[in-house]
Formats: structure tokens, sequence, C-alpha cells
């Protein structure tokens, strides 16, 4: 990518999740070589990863909740030996997805942020007074597993009632089929299917919604009560359900964030889509290993 | 105050909080009036305030919640006029104590770390990437106003199930009396005299702070998942109560802090005392408005 947001080469392969770490690490070193053989890799500066967490941005290790073979595994060392020594910097995929939508999408011109993704799982980023705060290790922003019910369920993490625990699109379909919500004919049962059902007026799937957009409420109030953000931006397949997530979204909002300054939050749909992950990773490379020339120009035009 | 710490002048008076606006602020130019006197004085560069909040940074006025008379009062503005154009930071009180902690107390050294007065009231700030973090309103850390008991019971700001909500001062003390509590002798029923029976093995005051451990637990993991600290230093009235708090806080902070990267937190009293809001107001001074002449020194040192 170049420093105007353009993709300039794509190279993608398929995640061996289940595999050792060895085989998982060829497939990253695949990508990078098939890169490598393209014209624009010579202006190649930096290697951006956003990375499934947890990640450690200071150790430079990542170990995905769903690739067991990379436990702690050294990733920026490797792929920095891959690319004849370039820079990399690795955020985590909530940080990598904020600095996109900061970038070019939905939080464009926002100085505090906070971007999510609920989906599978729910995740996020910030950005404060201007800049992507990824936290020392690359995990900041981590709103999925923040308990905004104390005494509620556990959840895989071994917290309680954590907002990924309440919100997560699995978590929306199976809280409605224990309602005792019926699927369609087709016997879908996905969390996409509870979106449609919810959207067709079925009230066992709306109140699940209406649940969801209740703990995401009181998760993204206390993200603003905390640092000050005055937008919180949604993407991902949850937020793909529209005005059944965020009309509900929005009013849950107005209880919870009731303080004078964060009355004013705004919620908005993410623009960037399945690229933001791939665009997020750049800009966080961009930010942490700026371009010499451009930072002297900047120098010399300020004085 | 000196720019290494030292407390050159000092003047105080009571707040006359339940008199209109003006005889509010005729207090504030009195003490002003009375540091203007003072030989130091002439050396004075900055004037720095941390105010019950909220306050709002970025419009220069204050609205303490227990002083009426001051609603969005133009504070920053009046004290400029009374100092003939001192330059001016407005902090809320939390984000002063703040601040002080970060210079000169148990937060000291450490780059990212969460402060909070436990009192009346649950207030705090936060230290991000080694500088404090107010926010643009300067009411960042505001962390006894985010909710971590979304179904809980209705706080007076509003929302429900806040920190502050379970675990300040007054609502400890009140619901061990509702669980059946009895004080001693004396009658005494304040947060004090409950912290006495919590020491002295007193079950349902031991519940008590034990459910406030909780929420505070919760909360300040909320804080670390979010913006990842490593330290959560708690001072004010109820941190006085020592391991009838900390104690149970350890414990629940283990249950709520469970990712990778919030594990290593830690929580520690703090150690300014009644001068912290001084101390901050004038550290926070002094980040907004640093010495020219030690700021051009810094500068030719590095070249």
């Amino acid at each position: 990518m170049d420093d105007r947001g353009r993709i300039l080469l794509r190279a993608q392969r398929p995640t061996p999740a289940r595999e050792d770490g060895d085989t998982v690490m060829r497939a990253v070193e695949d990508v990078l070589g098939e890169l490598e053989r393209g014209e624009a890799w010579g202006r190649a500066r930096a290697v951006g990863i956003g990375s499934a967490g947890p990640v450690d941005a200071s150790a430079g290790t990542v170990s995905p909740v769903n690739v067991p073979g990379w436990r702690g595994y050294p990733l920026v060392e490797r792929v920095r030996a891959a690319t004849d020594g370039l820079p990399v910097e690795l955020v985590g995929d909530g940080v990598a997805m904020t600095a996109a939508e900061h970038w070019q999408g939905a939080a464009r011109g926002h100085d505090n942020a906070l971007c999510m993704v609920v989906s599978t799982g729910v995740g996020g980023g910030l950005v404060l007074n201007g800049s992507l705060h990824p936290g020392p290790t690359g995990n900041a922003g981590h709103i999925g597993h923040i308990s905004v019910d104390l005494d509620g369920d556990p959840c895989p993490c071994g917290a309680r009632g954590c907002v990924e625990r309440i919100a997560s699109g699995p978590n929306i379909a199976r809280r409605a089929l224990e309602a005792g919500w019926r699927p369609g004919p087709d016997g879908d049962t996905s969390p996409a299917a509870g979106a449609r059902a919810a959207r067709a007026g079925d009230p066992l799937a709306t109140a699940s919604f209406d649940r969801a957009a209740q703990a995401l409420a009181a998760g993204i109030a206390a993200t603003a009560t905390l640092v000050e953000i005055d937008i919180a931006v949604i993407g991902g397949g949850v937020a793909m359900a529209g005005d059944v997530l965020f009309a509900p979204l929005r009013r849950a909002l107005r209880e919870y964030a009731t303080l004078s300054f964060v009355r004013r939050l705004t919620v908005a749909p993410a623009l960037t889509g399945t690229d933001a992950g791939l665009v997020g990773a750049a800009a966080a490379a961009l930010r942490a290993f700026p371009d010499p020339a451009a930072a002297r120009l900047r120098s010399a035009v300020r004085g």
C-alpha cells in the first residue's frame, strides 16, 4: 500500500489454523514471497501486521486464540527475517480496523474515537488526541472483554458479563433460541438469520438484539466516560443488521452516557469493508515508521 | 508551586457553596489577592485549577454538582482577569489528583496508570503514554460513572449500576445498614465506622466492602482492557480502610482482569495526601504551559 492508501499489491493464503506453528508460518512466507516478486515491492519501507489477538507488540509475539500452533509465536522477528530486515509494526486486529476507519472511514476527522467490530467476537481500538492508541502491547480498545454485568454469565475469558458474552453474533442467536425463537423452514439459526427474523418483527429475535444493544451501549458509554471519545464506529457482521441493532443502541446510549461531557457522543456504522485489517495494518506501520523524506519536508515547512 | 513541586505560597478560603455565583467567585478572588501579595508571586507564570466536576476545559467553564450557583461558570476567564492575564489550565479534581500521583506519588515512573479517589464519590484520571490524559474537556478517567452492572440500581447520574453507586463510602455504609449491620453504642453509621466494623470482623460490614471491591475491580479491569494501564492507584477516605478494601480488591481483580495483557496490573494506595489537588493542578499547568526557557534548553540539548 502506498502512503495515500492505495493497494499496490495483494496476496493471500488460507490460514492452516489447526496445523503446527511452522506450517502456519509457511503460509505467511508464501504471501511475502508472492509480494516480493511484484514490481512495487522495491519501494516497500515497512511491514504492518494486524493479527487476531492476543498480541504482544512489546515482545513481537502473537497468540491468536484460534491458532493453537502459535502461542507466544515470534511473528515480528520471523517476518523481519523473511523481508531482509524491513521494520515491522504489529497491532491487534481491532486496532488495525480502527486505524483504517480513522484514515479512510467513519472516524476520519475525529480526534477521539472508539472503533469496534461486532461479529463472532467483539473487538475494538481507540483513537486519542488525534492518534491511534495501540497501547504498549497493541491490544488497547479491547471492549469485548470489559464486564458490564459483574454478576453475569461466565465468559470464556474467565470473567463474567463481558460485552462479547452478551453482544456477539453467536450469543445473540443463542439467547433468541433459548428464549424460544424458532428459525424458518430452512432451519438456519445463524446470527444473520436471527437478524432477518428481528427485521421481520420476531419479538424473541428483537429482544435478543435489544439486549445486545444495551450491553454495547454500556460498554461504549464506559469508554467515553473513561477517555472522552466523541464517536463510536461499529463494523462487523452484527452491525450489518442495521436498524435492528443501531436503533436500540442509540436509545440505550442515552440511558448510559449521562454525564455532560459524553452526551454528544454519536454512533456510526463502519465504512471500511473486508480490507479494513489490511489498510489499517499499513496505516499503523506508516504511523510507526514515517517516511523520513516526508518528515523532513514537514519539518522544513514548519520552520 | 515551583517546577520541582515545592509549595511556595498557600492561601485558602471556605467555599460558600450555597451562595450565588458571584459570592463564590469572591472567595476565589480573595485567595488570589492573598497570593498576589506574597513575595514569590512575581515569578508566577501560569495558574492551574483543579475543580469538582463536571468541568469543561474546552469552554473554560465549571459546573460543580454541589455548587448550584456555578452552572457553566466561566471560571477560567474570571481567573485570567483577576491575575492580569496569566495563562490558566483547568482540569477536573480526579485528573488533578492523577497528575500529583504521577509526579510525586505511587504512579511515579509508570507510563500508563489509572489514579482514583474513592470517597463520598468516586473519581479518577489517566496517565497514557507517559503523559496526563485529561481529554478534550478535562474529565477523562471518570471511572465512578461507568456501569459495571447494567441492570443495577439507578445512579443519581441517570445510568444504572455505576461504580460509584456500589463503591462510594456512603453506599458501602448504606448497603451494610440495609443488610442489618448495627453500629456501636456511639450510633456512628459513617463510612469510617463501617470500615472499623469490617476490620473488627463484622460480617455485614465486611460483605459490603467485598461488594465495593468487586465493583472497583470490574471498573479497573475495564479500564486496563480499554487503555492498557499497568497500575491502579487508589486514594480517598475509603482507601484508608486498608486491607478491608485492598485484600478483596486484589482477589476480585484476578477474576475480572483475565486477558494476557492486563494480568500484570497492580493496585497501590495513593501517596499524596490532602494537597493532591493543589499539587496536581500545578502539575497540569506546568504540562500545559512549559517554561519557555526550559523548553529552549531541552531543545538545544537534543540538538
